[in-house]
């Protein structure tokens, strides 16, 4: 097989057809499949979830991660915290022209192995191949479908005094990009947090129907989504900056630079908003898995009607956070 | 609004809210799906096929369609040739910065247009946005989820003597969006035939329960698409060459540059292969419909076992077809 990805590889000829076969029925198993332009699926009836993420994160290996495992594991987790259990996913790439043949055969092994580490299948693909200097490499889109179970889901019934927990660390994925990058001027220990978080997320709503919403905070960070989700539902919640889990490498980082890591990208991380009476529970069976184990409650609602988001400083005066404005990082996923 | 795309537009927070409320919920409609990371459906229970395709068509705006149209055409008519009634598609952007947002309102609302013209329904996006340079202006994933109805379908169940139907005349895309690009030195009466072929086709499978498989000869032609259906299925296949229905401008471009349309892609045809004595009636259903008003019949299956398509010349002599080899052009799709 050649080393490097020509414009023939996209051509929907010979070369597209060995590159297939070679590549990706290789690693993700399906051989008849390969042969239609659409796969069959069986689903129960009833209510799917569907969601559809591309990826052009840079660079495409980076420490915890590659932009194939990131690629699943953030349809994912589009999945998860929609209350759904993911099932099948479509993935489409975008390759420029000299891409290496083995980066790709990584990039899809990340693929194959986080999809068979989550239980969802990989069910269609489609390969496009542009010019030299038309894309960066590679650019992965992935869209997932979910199948929702009978009486587990999110409520969205909100109370005054729901408690809001993050299963773990934030900012973790953001500064280890950056630092990968070597954009940064620094070499940083800290590994993204890159996860499927299915089963830990499925394992809390098979426990609990008290549960208001999930979110992954992923571009723009843990107060852009809670920013959203006050906004969406117009709702006044409030976080305590002295509960925020950051680990030290990561504050550091961001002491040193300037970055806040509130706005921080987080690809394995989840937003739980639940019955302040459950709260307990719900971080005890978060706590059982590796990437819950720092979980930990931050805030709660604290009223209705007008769409903030406080943060308490640890000398007890509050703040009120935005969206992030303005570009931090492109291509953090 | 701004008049360009910015790599803030991409990052998750304020921008990208304000792009995805007036660009994409304003066209597509939806309001509540666009807060959740999810898009909920109902589905009925039993097979559903789901397709994924990426477009990085060059130019973008081409006689006859651009890259939104294009988008959904394309995968409604995977989902479509499958057997399926196209129902929801999903969409990703990438997006270089510096990219006009008028450019880009102009295509989501192609994609708006097509998607209610087809019936089908977009439940969920996703925008990314790369710097400049790392892409070249908008790359579109589509999705598609279609739905099987109750005895309605290919039946994959060939014999001898099955007549290979072409829905129209062949290579028109190809020759139109080169012609675009400039590259062939010479103007080009030749109009794109992108179409979606979900009604059209889902009218001849309602009335005949004797086809046997349906593709669209897209990327690699009409050849190509003939080839690995005859290797797929080990079937010997034989077309005439006197009857390809070719538009004259489109033959006058092949003869004159040294291309053959038989390799030549199309974004509005379907090869049709279904039981002899149903030709008749699948050719006047077919004619009832704007795009197959040229459809015909041009050739058979005559044997099993080999898998190997023929070209029967006007002087009777037959000559053996491969798959597309080596580059004819890319981005055509």
């Amino acid at each position: 097989m050649e080393k490097f990805i020509n414009l023939a590889h996209g051509d929907g000829g010979e070369l597209s057809h060995r590159l297939i076969k070679d590549v990706f029925v290789e690693a993700f198993g399906g051989g008849n499949e390969a042969l239609f332009d659409a796969a069959t699926l069986n689903i129960p009836g009833g209510e799917i979830a569907v969601t559809t993420d591309s990826f052009v994160i840079k660079p495409i290996f980076f420490p915890g991660g590659s932009i194939g495992k990131l690629a699943v594991a953030g349809t994912v987790n589009d999945l998860a915290v929609s209350g759904a259990k993911p099932v099948y996913l479509t993935c489409g790439f975008v390759i420029e022209e000299g891409f290496s043949i083995s980066d790709l055969k990584r990039i899809v092994t990340d693929m194959a192995n986080e999809a068979k580490k989550t239980g969802v299948t990989i069910v269609a693909g489609d390969t496009k191949v542009v010019e030299r200097g038309s894309a960066d490499g590679v650019y992965i889109n992935t869209t997932g479908i979910g199948i929702y179970e009978e009486n587990i889901g999110c409520s969205l019934d909100f109370e005054v005094g729901d408690a809001i927990i993050v299963s773990g660390s934030i900012g973790d994925h953001g500064v280890a990009v950056l630092a990968a990058r070597g954009e940064l001027g620094i070499d940083s220990p800290v590994y993204s947090d890159c996860a499927s978080l299915n089963r830990m997320l499925g394992e809390v709503l098979h426990n609990t129907n008290k549960v208001r919403i999930m979110r992954d905070p992923t571009r723009g960070g843990l107060a852009t989504t809670l920013v959203e989700i006050a906004e969406d539902f117009q709702l006044t919640m409030k976080i305590n900056e002295t509960d925020l889990p950051i680990k030290e490498e990561v504050e550091g980082v961001c002491d040193l630079l300037g970055f806040d890591p509130l706005y921080l990208a987080n690809e394995g991380k989840a937003i739980i908003i639940l019955d302040n009476k459950e709260k307990e529970k719900v971080i005890d069976i978060l706590k059982e898995f590796p990437e819950g184990k720092d979980a930990v409650i931050i805030g709660e609602i604290i009223g209705r009607g007008k769409g903030q988001l406080l943060l308490e400083t640890p000398l007890g005066s509050k703040r009120m956070l935005n969206r992030l404005s303005g570009t931090m990082f492109p291509r953090i996923c």
